[in-house]
């Protein structure tokens, strides 16, 4: 649509000629996120509040350009990118957690806070959010909120979306917003607070957030098993449950995973192993110690593996440090990397396991898969050399196959990390053309003019 | 619009002759919910399965007919009630529990199984379905997910929303679609399956749930605290939050519902109390115990109440038995009752309860409140002679002064029973201009010759 000096100026007027900026470096340094794909903005703008954006937006109406909103910019799915064109519109400005309400537990705050910050100002007053993607460190809650992001507690306590009473929204049309309610029940006409999350910014732009809080937890125990059978994995994870135990997290990784890990760390990992479980408890000490006693139980009793507790803080600790390492790890094994997040039935894992081994076997990639096996959520990677057309396309050709599988499987091909655009060529395999076809009138319904985050979702 | 003879002979023809009425009759029996308005259909049907219910919507957008989806008609708001006329298609034929697997801790379900029936299903395989409405031993699943169902274990586990992983629905226009995911993650595309959970049948027919289960918690305990003023009662509440405890019911009575139940019941209830609290914890064994001495220490403490501890099954039926008589108790003081179901921020329950003794004094009508104190989702009922316009006029004005100060210390109209017709009246009170607007725009990307529930919730 190409944005005029005219209308950049006006853009400037609105936000701050310097908040605003259309110079070569930063159309570069916001062209990317966590996909490395790279489609520069025309311009950059980082609006103060919520009447900048809804001005902002006006403006978009008006003279028709697109408006992408960025958080951190560190989405696995392409959610923030403006791939059309037109402005992006960084939302690091709204950085301010406004209350922590430990009373009625809930905080209200602004979305370009960081996650991690938001954890620790929380736990700083003793109380709980548990959403923890693994950008915490870097994300933003406006951007988790966008892509309904999930993480490793996901088994208990559940993902973004259960955690979000109300917003403030500016929608497309400029019109500042509240949605949803400020206490944990409410329902007065349609849920637009949850249609809005997991939206990623297509529907509305998120200015203030109200979400909800837990106790902290007194305390967390770690534990190691590791297996020589991925089915005995699975048959614990699914045992362990059958018992009534939710543990906070169960991960696991696989053979070519650990492999990967133990390279770059020589952590002493077991590089025969089939498969490592990483399980955490959380609770007051009590309950913790027994939850703590009671998997050991099972993993000591049918369900066997080689079961190491974590006896300190470090040591769980270094438990995390090889299962977070696996990401890094897998630069050394080629230049293009395709990462998938799907989701089968947590008993299906271990015949999609074999599925990725049998691609990898055929393709000879770098395959391998590991992540939330208590809510079946696996991070599916390949590696191969970007430059080599025919890796290229094996690659392709294993995404695909695996997306049919998980489907067959009664799965979905994304748990947290969003459509975007990486997964948007696949979105007909999950969704219907009628269903397709309603969230299009969805969009149009909130974004007439489709100004707002164009291109995503095949929206 | 009226019902043509060849228009009803055309939908006896989908479901069959026996499934097919417009008998005087009939049309008094499905002319009732819970409010006890009187909205007699022009006809009932009874499809059997999606296929019919497409069939009947598809010929509704053909001759222009409204209809009214229907469980068991225990709504409390109006939602099931057919009030523009038209046909009231009753989903009682879908009473199948599909699946229950206790591997991946999922139900399949038809919408027109009662809840309670369900709830003992999944009960008897060691599972648990959290949400447990009043109704719950008539309700359907679809009612329930239709008005997004609460109950009092909503502190601890949720509501019917955070128990929806998937559905099939029947589109407005026909289409037979499914929404959500069977996995517990999942987002690809736009939330519809929570979008339509909450919207009141007004946006799809559900014909087939996909729902999350827990684990059956292996015991619970209950116990009763006496207190005299509504004050303490409250901080003894915030106080066991703050401590970490989130037991999975805690229910207040006011004095005038202690009294009101005490007449029925002549149970021995402390009658000059200001507040009783019912509470209850639930969990395994030992970690039952724990959480019940931690309650203990909380109310012996500076949160003193006359405590009770139910030793015995029997006894904390007994509890539970008082707390919920005071609907049927209140039948005796007056012809007339108006029954709310607000939340405000758990501790702004004591001011809440003035307002109602203010009110109640100022008015000299019988009104009281009850509820759940731990989600602050508070019952408030007014007794009136409807034959009386005064009273009557003073019922309203007492409902609508309880709304006004609701919203102004940051509470919602509606926790758990929705809008429906009760609330439309009030609905702008909370949701603003644009909002509603915008909810229309999605009422009518879903349904855009209007023949699906019209009239609710000013949509």
């Amino acid at each position: 649509m190409g944005l005029s000096p005219k209308v950049f100026h006006q853009l400037c007027n609105i936000v701050g000629k310097e908040y605003c900026t259309r110079s070569a470096e930063d159309q570069v340094c916001y062209a990317y996120d966590a996909t490395r794909r790279f489609y520069p903005p025309e311009a950059v703008v980082f609006p103060k509040d919520a009447q900048d954006v809804s001005a902002i937006l006006q403006l978009a109406n008006t003279h028709g350009f697109y408006v992408t909103p960025r958080g951190a910019g560190s989405g696995m799915s392409g959610g923030s990118l403006p791939v059309a064109g037109g402005i992006a519109m960084v939302m690091t400005r709204f950085d301010r957690i406004l209350t922590i309400d430990t009373d009625n537990l809930v905080a209200v705050a602004q979305p370009g806070v960081v996650t991690g910050v938001f954890q620790r100002a929380v736990e700083s007053k003793g109380l709980f959010y548990p959403p923890d993607p693994s950008s915490a460190d870097f994300s933003t809650l406006g951007g988790n909120l966008a892509e309904c992001a999930g993480g490793v507690r996901a088994l208990k306590y559940g993902v973004t979306r259960d955690y979000v009473l109300g917003m403030e929204v500016v929608l497309p049309t400029g019109e500042i917003v509240r949605v949803g309610v400020q206490t944990t029940k409410g329902v007065v006409g349609y849920d637009l607070a949850r249609l809005i999350v997991g939206s990623e910014g297509t529907l509305g732009v998120i200015t203030e957030m109200t979400l909800r809080l837990l106790p902290l937890p007194e305390t967390s125990r770690t534990m190691l098993a590791v297996y020589d059978r991925m089915e005995t994995a699975a048959e614990a994870v699914a045992e362990i449950i059958r018992r009534g135990i939710i543990p906070r997290a169960i991960e696991y990784m696989d053979n070519t995973a650990i492999r990967c890990v133990e390279n770059l760390l020589d952590a002493g990992l077991p590089v025969d192993a089939e498969a490592i479980l990483l399980i955490e408890v959380d609770g007051n000490e009590s309950e913790t110690r027994l939850l703590l006693d009671r998997i050991v139980s099972v993993l000591e009793g049918e369900c066997r593996g080689r079961i190491q507790v974590a006896e300190t803080r470090e040591e769980a600790a270094r438990m995390w440090k090889a299962r977070k390492a696996i990401s890094p790890a897998l630069r050394r094994y080629g230049t293009g990397k395709l990462n998938e997040d799907i989701v089968v039935p947590r008993n299906r894992i271990p015949d999609m396991v074999a599925k990725i081994r049998s691609l990898a076997e055929k393709t000879g990639l770098t395959m391998l898969s590991f992540g939330h096996a208590g809510d079946g959520n696996i991070h599916f990677n390949v590696m191969f050399d970007k430059d080599d057309a025919r890796q290229t396309s094996l690659a392709l050709e294993a995404v695909d196959a695996v997306f049919d599988y998980t489907l067959a499987l009664g799965g979905t091909m994304s748990g947290e990390h969003g459509v975007g655009i990486a997964k948007a060529p696949y979105m007909k395999k999950e969704i219907s053309d009628d269903v397709l076809a309603l969230m299009k009138r969805i969009k149009r319904a909130f974004d007439p003019a489709g100004i707002l985050n164009p291109g995503k979702m095949l929206l």
